[in-house]
C-alpha cells in the first residue's frame, strides 16, 4: 500500500470573506439559504411525482387500448430517460454563490464533522465519497446531484414494499406444488449463475487489462459481486402479461417463485461476497477458507432472516376485528418492523420481509376481518405499484443524471454475453436434472420461455447503486443499468411474440365467463397436480401435514369453517383437513386462482370416470393417508361447493379433455 | 454587532492518527462503519415502530372497554415519555472510537463541505447548528441525537397527510352552514390570539429580564412567533369523543372547521413573522411598514396556497374508473404534488394540501369509482392515523431526548396564562359579535366548551421544532411541549366531564338504530339550518349558486344522478339543483352525516305543518330563488328518498319535537 500519513490542513474558502456581519444578520442569511434549499428539494421531488403521474396516465391509456408491447415499468423508464436528458442538457440553473463548498484536508472521514464558524458550531454528516475528477464539477452539477437519491432509500424504503407484496401475493398452492423446482432454480440456479457470470467477467476483465482497456482495479471478488447482483431476476413485465393472457399456471408459478426467491438469494450472496472480500490489498484472490466462511455467513443470514420473517409473520395474531383501521395499521407496522428488526440484527431485511409476507398471507390473513383483508391487499398493492414505478423511472433518470458513469464497451458486451450464458447455465442444466424427477416435465418451450423471461429489475438496480465508490463499482452500475434497460424493453416487450413463437398456450387460467375452459383446465390441472405432488411428496407432505394439522388450527381462528366442515363430515378426524381446504381457497389473492383451487377438488369426477383413478399411482409414494383422504372425500366436498363454481363441468366435456389430458401426461 | 473576522483554522483530530492503512483496508473500515451506522439507524427507527405498535394495541384495549379518559394521541405521548426516560437514563451505549468527530474552525457554514482525506474527497452536508455547551457532549449523547429526527420530516412527510385528511373528511354541509363563524374564529380569532399571546409574553419576557431570569435574547418578534405557533388548535381528542358521543353537530362543525383552518392561518402567520424579522440587530422593534409588508405576505401566501390547492384539487379529473389502483395512485400523487408544488413556489404546502383535500372531496370524489372512493378514504385514514400517532409519540420522546431543553418556570407559567387568555380573547368576544348576526346563537355553554377544547397538537409541535437554533426558540420549544402535554392530557381527558358539566346534549347525531331521535333531530336541525343559512346567506348563497350551477356539473360526471333527477322533475331547470343534492349526500364521509342530509330535506314536512313554513322567514334574505325551490321541491325529493332513511319520521313525533324545536329557536 501507499504509506500516506497526510495531515495537511488547507481550507479553500471560495466565498469572498467579506466583513463578518452580526449574528442576527447571519441567522437570516442561514434561514434564507435553508429556505432556498428546501424549495429546491421540493422542486426536485416534484419531478419524480410528475414522472409517476405521467406514467400512470399513459399506463391507463395503454391498458385502455390493450397495448401489451410496453409494460408500465418500461414506460416509467422511458419517461425517466427523457427527463434525465432534459435535466442533463436542457437546464442550467445559475447557482447562488453562497452555496459554494470548501475543502478541509484532514486525515479521516468520520460520520459526523463539527465546524466552528466564529464561535458557532455546525454539524455536518457524511454523505459519501466524490470522485477526484468531479471535485471541480461539484458546483456545476449540483442540480443533477440533487436528484440523485441516497442509495439506502432504495433498500430501506422502496424495496421492502415490493418484496413484501411479492411474498404476500404468492399463489401458495401453485408455489408449493412446484416447490422443489422453484427452490432448485432459486438457490442452486442463482449460485450457478452468479459463479458463471463472475468467472466469465473475470476472463473479460483479464482480457481488458491485457488490451489496456481497464482504468482501475477490478478484482475477482468484484466480478463475483457483479455475478450476484445481475442474477436477481425480476420478470414483472412478463408476469403481468402472463396474468393478462392467462398463461399456464405452472410456468407462472415457476417464474414468479424463482424471481421472488432469487432476489433473496442474490442479496445475501452479494453481501456474503462483500464480507468475503480480503483484508489486505494483495489478497484479492480465491481462498477456500474465506469462501467457506462466506458460505456459512450466507446460510446464517438466510436462516436468520427466514426465521425472523416467519416469526413476526406468525406473531401478528390480530384479533382487532372490530377496528379495521387499527388492524391494518398493526399489520403494516408489523411488516415494517420485521424489516427493521432484521436489519438491526445484522440479517437481511428484504429476505425477512419476503418470508414475513408469505407467512402473513398464509396464517395472519385468515385472522383479519374481511374489511382489513381488502384494506391490506389494496395498501400493499398501491405501495408496490408506486415503489416499483418510482424505481424504474429513477433508473431511466439515473442513466443521464448519475455523475460517475463509466461506459466501457468491452465490459458491457462481455456482461451481456455473461448474463445470457449465466441464465442459460441456470435454466437448461437444472431443467434437465429436474425433469429426471418430475413427472410433469418442464418442456423445452417452457425452458426457452424461462430463459427469455430472465429480466433484471429493481433488486439488481438497488444492489448496484448501493455502493458506487470505486472504479469497479461504477463500471458495474453503468453496465447493470444497460442490462436492465435491454431486458425490460426487449425481452419484456417481446413476451407476447415469444409466447406465440414457443407455442405456449394462453387463456388457460380463465375466469368464470369462459366455463368450457374452466372445466377443461380443472381436469388437466387436477391430474397434473397429483403427479407433481407425488414427485415433491417427501418435502411437501411433511410440511403439509405439520402445517395443516398443527400450525393452521393454532394460528388461525376460522371457527365458522370448522363448524361447517364438521356438519358435512361425520368423521371428526377430518375436521382439520376440511378446514385447511377452506383456508387455502380463501387465502388466494387473485380470482384466477380460485378456479384452480376448485379444479383440484373436481379431480374426483374427472374424465377417468371414478375418483379412485389417482389412487394407484399415488399409493406408492404416500407415507401418510392425508392426501388420499383428500381425494376420497373430494366429491363429498364437491356437494358442498359445487354450487359455487364447479357447476359448468358436466359429462359433455370428456371429448375435449382427453387429448389434453394425455398430451400433458 | 461584533465585528468578528475570524478565519482561524484548527482541526482537532480526536482519533489517534495511526499509520495510514492502504486504501483497500480503509474501504473496508468505511464499509463496516456504514454498516454499523445503518444497523443503529434501523434499531432507532424500530423504537418508534414498537411505540406505535404498543399504542395501537392499547388503543384497541381502550376502545374495547370503552375508556374515554385517554385518547390514542395522549396514550402515544405517555408511551413516548416512558421510552424517552429509558433512552435518556437507562441506556449507555459504549460508542465506537471511530465514530468521533473533528472540528474545523472556518468562517462560513456552506450547505456542502468537501473534505480531503489523503487524496480522497468526502462530501458532508450541513445538518444544523449545535449549541456551544453541547459540543463536548456530542460524543456521549449520539444515541439521543440519533432518535431526534430532522424537523423537516414533520413538515414534509408527517403533517401533509394529517392536514389533507382533515380537509378531505371535512363535513362540508355543516362546514358551509357555519362558514361565517368558522372563518371568523379561524382568521380573526387566530390573529387576535396570536397578538394577545405575543403581547402577554413580551410583558413576561420584560419582567424576566428585570428579574434576571432571562439567559439570552428574546425579541418581540419571538414573542409574536410564539403567539402564532401556540394559536394552532388541534382538538383531535375532543373531536373523537364528540364523534363517539354524538355531540351537537354545529358545535362539532365550529370546532373542527376552526381547528382545520387555524392550522393554515398559524403556519402562514408564523412564516410572515419570520419574514417580518428585522434585518439588523438593533431593529427588533415594532415597525408599521414591516408589519404591512408581513400582512401582504400573509395574504399573498394564503391566497397562493389556496388557489394552488383548489386548482390541483379540481384538475384531478379522474376517468380511470376501470382501474381503481391507477385511480388511487393518481389521487395520492396529485395530493402530494400539490404540497410539493406549493413549497416549490414558495407558498405553504400544508395550506395548499388542506384546500386540495376540501376540493377533491367536493368534486373529484364524485368522479372516482366506488372502489377507489373506499380505497382513498381508507388510505388517507391510515396515513393520518399513523402520522398523528407518530408525531404524538415523538413528542413524548422529545421531552427527554431533545438536547437543548430550556425549562424556565417563569416563562412556562407566563405561557400557560397567555395561552389561556389568548384562547379566551379569541372565543368570547368573537362569539358575542357573531351572536349579533347569528339567529342560531352560540350559547355560553358552547363557548365554554370551545374555550376548553383549545388543545394544541401536531401543528404547534411541528412549527416549534422547525427551528430550535437560538435560546428563544429552545425555550419556546420546551414550553410548547408542556402546553401540548397539558392540554392533551388534562383538557382532552376531561372532555366528557366538561360536556356533562356544561349540560351539552349528547347522542344528538345518532344512527339509524335509534329512529325516534333521528326524526327528532331531523326536524330541529332542519329549522336551525334554515336560520343559519339565512344569516350567512350573502356569502353562502353566492358560492352555492355558482358552485352548484356551474362548477359541479362541469367538474363531476354524475350522469346517472342527472338522469334520475330529470325523470322525477318535470322542469328541466331543476336538473342541476337536483343533481347537487345527490352529490352532497354521497360526498359525506361518516354515516352520522347522512341523517342530517336527509334531515334537511324533511324540513318540508316538519312540525309546523306545511312545507311553506320556512318560506316567509326566508323570503327576506333570498336574493335567488334557488333555495326556495329546494324547499318547495323538498317533498318531491322525499318520495324518491323516503324509502331509505326518513321512514321513521311520521306524525306521531310532534309531541317530542315541539319542545326541542322551541327551545332551540
Amino acid at each position: 500500500g501507499i504509506p500516506a500519513t497526510v495531515l495537511s490542513v488547507s481550507i479553500c474558502v471560495c466565498r469572498a470573506s467579506s466583513i463578518q456581519e452580526d449574528s442576527a444578520m447571519e441567522n437570516i442569511v442561514t434561514e434564507k439559504k435553508v429556505e432556498e434549499s428546501h424549495r429546491q428539494d421540493s422542486a426536485d421531488l416534484l419531478i419524480f411525482i410528475m414522472l409517476l403521474t405521467l406514467t400512470i396516465l399513459t399506463i391507463w391509456l395503454f391498458k385502455h387500448r390493450r397495448f401489451r408491447f410496453l409494460h408500465e415499468t418500461g414506460l416509467a423508464m422511458i419517461y425517466g430517460v427523457l427527463v434525465g436528458v432534459v435535466l442533463r442538457y436542457g437546464i442550467h440553473v445559475p447557482r447562488d454563490i453562497s452555496n459554494v463548498t470548501m475543502s478541509c484536508h484532514v486525515n479521516a472521514s468520520p460520520a459526523t464533522l463539527l465546524v466552528n464558524v466564529s464561535g458557532k458550531f455546525y454539524e455536518y454528516t457524511l454523505k459519501g465519497e466524490i470522485g477526484a475528477n468531479e471535485v471541480n464539477d461539484v458546483q456545476d452539477n449540483e442540480m443533477l446531484r440533487k436528484v440523485t437519491f441516497d442509495p439506502e432509500v432504495f433498500f430501506n424504503i422502496l424495496l421492502p414494499p415490493i418484496i413484501f407484496h411479492a411474498g404476500y401475493s404468492l399463489k401458495r398452492r401453485h408455489f408449493f406444488r412446484n416447490m422443489g423446482s422453484i427452490l432448485a432454480y432459486a438457490f442452486l440456479g442463482t449460485v450457478v449463475s452468479c459463479f458463471v457470470i463472475g468467472l466469465l467477467m473475470y476472463g473479460c476483465v483479464l482480457l481488458m487489462k491485457q488490451v489496456g482497456q481497464l482504468g482501475g482495479d477490478f478484482f475477482f471478488t468484484d466480478c463475483l459481486f457483479f455475478g450476484a447482483i445481475v442474477s436477481a431476476t425480476d420478470p414483472v413485465t412478463v408476469l403481468a402479461i402472463f396474468n393478462e393472457l392467462q398463461v399456464d399456471v405452472d410456468l407462472y408459478a415457476l417464474l414468479f417463485g424463482e424471481s421472488v426467491l432469487n432476489d433473496a438469494v442474490a442479496v445475501i450472496l452479494s453481501s456474503s461476497i462483500v464480507a468475503y472480500q480480503p483484508q489486505g490489498d494483495n489478497s484479492h484472490t480465491f481462498e477456500v477458507m474465506a469462501l467457506l466462511k462466506s458460505f456459512g455467513m450466507f446460510l446464517g443470514v438466510f436462516s436468520g432472516s427466514f426465521a425472523l420473517g416467519v416469526a413476526t409473520g406468525v406473531v401478528t395474531f390480530t384479533k382487532l376485528r372490530d377496528f379495521p383501521l387499527l388492524e391494518t395499521a398493526l399489520f403494516f407496522l408489523m411488516s415494517w418492523s420485521t424489516f427493521l428488526l432484521a436489519e438491526a440484527c445484522g440479517f437481511t431485511g428484504v429476505v425477512a420481509v419476503l418470508f414475513c409476507g408469505i407467512t402473513q398471507a398464509h396464517y395472519t390473513f385468515n385472522n383479519l376481518s374481511p374489511d382489513s383483508q381488502d384494506r391490506t391487499k389494496q395498501l400493499f398493492e398501491l405501495l408496490n405499484f408506486l415503489a416499483e414505478n418510482f424505481i424504474f423511472s429513477y433508473m431511466g433518470l439515473a442513466l443521464f443524471t448519475f455523475q460517475s458513469h463509466i461506459f466501457n464497451p468491452m465490459f458491457i458486451v462481455g456482461a451481456f454475453v455473461a448474463v445470457f450464458l449465466g441464465r442459460a447455465a441456470n435454466i437448461y442444466p437444472l431443467s434437465l436434472l429436474l425433469n429426471l424427477g418430475r413427472r410433469n416435465k418442464i418442456t423445452s418451450n417452457f425452458q426457452h420461455m424461462m430463459m427469455f423471461a430472465g429480466l433484471r429489475g429493481a433488486m439488481t438496480f438497488a444492489l448496484s447503486i448501493r455502493d458506487t465508490a470505486t472504479y469497479a463499482r461504477q463500471m458495474m452500475f453503468t453496465t447493470t443499468l444497460l442490462v436492465v434497460f435491454f431486458t425490460v424493453w426487449i425481452c419484456g416487450g417481446g413476451t407476447t411474440q415469444m409466447l406465440s413463437c414457443q407455442h405456449i398456450r394462453v387463456g388457460v387460467d380463465s375466469d368464470q365467463d369462459n366455463p368450457v375452459s374452466v372445466a377443461l383446465v380443472s381436469i388437466t390441472e387436477g391430474s397434473e397436480r397429483r403427479s407433481t405432488k407425488q414427485e415433491s411428496a417427501w418435502l411437501f407432505r411433511i410440511w403439509y401435514n405439520f402445517d395443516h394439522n398443527y400450525l393452521k388450527p393454532i394460528l388461525t381462528h376460522s371457527v365458522t369453517f370448522i363448524s361447517v366442515c364438521v356438519s358435512n363430515n361425520p368423521l371428526p378426524s377430518h375436521q382439520n383437513e376440511c378446514q385447511l381446504k377452506d383456508d387455502d381457497s380463501d387465502l388466494i389473492l387473485t380470482d384466477g386462482d380460485i378456479n384452480l383451487t376448485y379444479g383440484d377438488i373436481t379431480v374426483s369426477t374427472d374424465a377417468s370416470g371414478s375418483h379412485t383413478s389417482g389412487g394407484p399411482a399415488f399409493a406408492g409414494a404416500a407415507t401418510s393417508d392425508d392426501l388420499d383422504r383428500e381425494l376420497t372425500y373430494g366429491d363429498h366436498e364437491l356437494v358442498m361447493r359445487g354450487t359455487r363454481l364447479v357447476l359448468p363441468m358436466d359429462d359433455s366435456e370428456p371429448p375435449f379433455t382427453d387429448p389434453h389430458h394425455r398430451m400433458r401426461m
